[in-house]
């Protein structure tokens, strides 16, 4: 083995809401290719049929798998193990069981289907927050944190859990769904069919609402023009740009947002005694303008605080390819440990 | 040995809110024996020196291996294994960190006050709900499902978590604290300093709450009755018993304590992705009356509760001896698992 060469040894692929992100890793863990394609439009359409939309997403699949390998040219072997991250509940076997994100594709055999596309190929399927964990916690800002939980704030919230330095899947494989923590019974309602779940409040979406309640409160003023004059138009990208820029209102916004953030953190921490919270997906871009009022409203919410010792709340270190690196790690490693 | 013979091989005391309660179990997990105290009245006193009502707890945790050990008679060795189970946050050396039900002990090491009493025991300090799991996962109604929470339902709410067929403790021991779950910002205080804990809902206490409302109300006629005529007089007690005799208004007040139950075991199913919940605790003696509502609201409340295999939820076998039992068991294996 040439140790400088650098040939990618795996491919992670990620399937995202909007789209679907590839990685190539080497022996390392670094991150030594990528390619993405958009989200077939099918995968979301729970009008379409099952079979078309899951097609449509393992041929998207397939598509940056070969990409990667392009990109690779002749250092990849075309027989190099490929990782799939999956949104949602994923059975044992392979089956979407539930995802709001890919909701076109649940009841299709998953791994099934990509392996169909890629025969020479060993395969993982598992979940994307799984995936993201496996990565943070073997080479990313999870090193060394045994019990640690990667939070992806995203559109919604996703969660890989690690337990005494293994992933937890729990019984069937589902374990992590932690966005769908129900915090607030009066809450607004939630695609999942219930009201109130975290992710209503603590992620992209959430900082959407929050911040087009501040623009229709008139707390949001420049930002409002920034986004076409319409308190309604208002998005958390505006929020998040305006407040990196330090626009005060936009930055008020931000606490309330990691107020329930660090809500649903302090609950993680009383039922797992979590040492660190690492934060990936869109909202972790934001950075510290997000992350010290956590951590400031976490030391208020989370049980026993000057009992405990100081928990730490950081940022992701492979950023939005984390579920794809560590879906190209499993692949290569046999496992999700 | 004598495989007939039903020596007690181990003692477990567990320290409650109320009375200090100790057993003898067996090799084969049985409980041969059983003494009890009541819990000594500086415990619960903030007020009171740390080291008075430590040092008065470990006398009482003394006495009841004592009396353990008096039942036994000659069957007993004097240096059988003793477990304590402690109602709080327990750090790895046996310090007390945090404990809403104990706290005027809080800061004490509790581990060395015990065992500074029982110089010849094999001495284990581990928290009181992670004693419990222990029992009903070796021996009791959690046995064969490696992910199972044992849920004590009393004056608060305690969590023994069962992950991948081990105990779970966290990061610092402190893994289990499933009634300080925040579920309604705008709920009542908690004594932990925070407002709408899962427990001001889902234990005694909230069964209390609920019950003083439904009276208010005029929902409880009967029962303020029995309560001696005051609405402001009607506990959790009454309403259960009434209850149990088929009274309409105390019923609905189940079913009411039975949602919040369920919203909580929903939670910890969306993170943990549990197969089995045992029901402990005071509570657990309403039975069906209060697992029935529990699992239909549980079926609603759940994410992706269709697409989910279904989720036990049963009572406790050992009820109120499980901690007990649990710390006796876990003393004579040299652990928690």
């Amino acid at each position: 083995v040439n140790e400088g060469r650098r040939a990618p040894v795996a491919f992670g692929v990620d399937i995202g809401g909007t789209k679907v992100l590839g990685v190539a890793v080497d022996h390392t863990d670094a991150v030594v290719g990528e390619a993405r394609v958009g989200t077939p439009a099918s995968a979301a359409d729970p009008a379409g049929t099952v079979a078309g939309a899951a097609a449509a997403v393992a041929d998207a699949v397939a598509e940056v798998v070969a990409a990667l390998g392009h990109e690779a040219g002749a250092g990849a072997d075309p027989a190099s193990p490929v990782g799939v991250g999956v949104p949602g509940m994923l059975d044992r076997d392979g089956v979407l069981r539930f995802s709001p994100n890919l909701r076109g594709a649940v009841g299709a055999d998953m791994r099934a289907l990509v392996a169909a596309r890629l025969p020479l190929s060993e395969l993982l399927v598992e979940n994307d927050a799984n995936c993201a964990a496996v990565a943070e916690h073997r080479s990313g800002a999870a090193r060394g944190a045994d019990d640690a939980v990667v939070v992806t704030l995203g559109t919604g919230i996703g969660g890989g859990l690690i337990g005494a330095g293994r992933v937890v899947v729990g019984a069937h494989g589902f374990a992590g769904e932690i966005g769908h923590m129900l915090v607030d019974p009066s809450g607004p309602p939630c695609p999942c069919g219930r009201r109130g779940c975290w992710e209503r409040f603590a992620s992209g979406g959430g900082l959407g609402r929050l911040a087009r309640e501040a623009a229709g409160a008139g707390r949001l003023g420049d930002v409002v023009t920034l986004a076409g004059g319409d308190p309604e138009l208002v998005w958390g990208e505006h929020v998040t740009q305006a407040a990196l820029s330090g626009d005060a209102g936009s930055l008020e916004v931000m606490d309330e947002l990691a107020w329930w953030v660090a809500l649903g953190l302090a609950n993680l921490t009383a039922v797992l005694d979590v040492e660190r919270f690492v934060i990936a997906g869109g909202l972790a871009e934001a950075g510290e303008i997000l992350l010290g009022p956590t951590r400031r409203a976490f030391a208020e919410l989370v049980e026993g605080s000057g009992a405990r010792p100081r928990v730490e709340i950081v940022r992701a270190a492979y950023g939005e390819r984390a579920g794809a690196a560590g879906a190209a790690m499993a692949a290569r490693d046999g496992g999700l440990w």
